[in-house]
């Protein structure tokens, strides 16, 4: 069968080691990405909805994120009730943004399978 | 705050179920992709080395992949010693390219985030 080495360096070629399991986990992914759209910050309960979690859920990887460092969690009032509100950080966009690179990376290898199968089905 | 809404269903926009926990886990993402990338299948030695895995690592995580039905493991000689060659089933290509679909929507969402800073930026 053909070798699998068809680029320069086919060591650790599919590895994706930045993909930083911190952020990897489906339910933080969610919560980061939510944030990144959003930069000014979400309410809890907006993220909550936006990433269909359950609050047990969202309270744990909240923590999680902010023990990390990658998101603030501000308490505040707002009408006299009080508000959560998740932001990113500077740290944790900084981390998004690479783990995202790689996430990009990957995308691209896969397209990239795809188009050469059309190529050779016509 | 601005409100987090700014699509039509916000409900659960960010949640990605797509985002099969089968397939999702970091070894698992990187062993399927290089089969995804290598269609005619890949040697157990070339796919750990591409995956960055051990052994005992790439064995565990080929062992879900084929109880699940997404890879075969095949057995064979070749010049009289014994070759394991794993390559996508149907099955799997297809469950990987809709995990795929999911994670392009995921990174349309976020650079569609970074353009929208760099443009406030200006």
């Amino acid at each position: 069968m053909p070798n699998a080495k068809n680029r320069q360096d086919g060591e650790r070629e599919f590895a994706y080691e930045g993909l930083d399991r911190l952020i990897h986990e489906r339910a933080r992914l969610s919560v980061l990405t939510s944030l990144a759209v959003h930069s000014q910050g979400l309410r809890f309960g907006d993220l909550k909805r936006l990433c269909g979690l359950t609050d047990g859920n969202l309270s744990r990887h909240a923590q999680i994120l902010q023990s990390a460092g990658l998101i603030d969690v501000l308490k505040s009032f707002e009408n006299n009730r009080p508000q959560t509100v998740c932001r990113l950080t500077a740290e944790g966009r900084r981390r998004y943004a690479h783990y995202l690179s790689v996430l990009e990376q990957l995308v691209r290898d896969a397209a990239g399978s795809r188009r050469a199968q059309s190529k050779a089905a016509t």
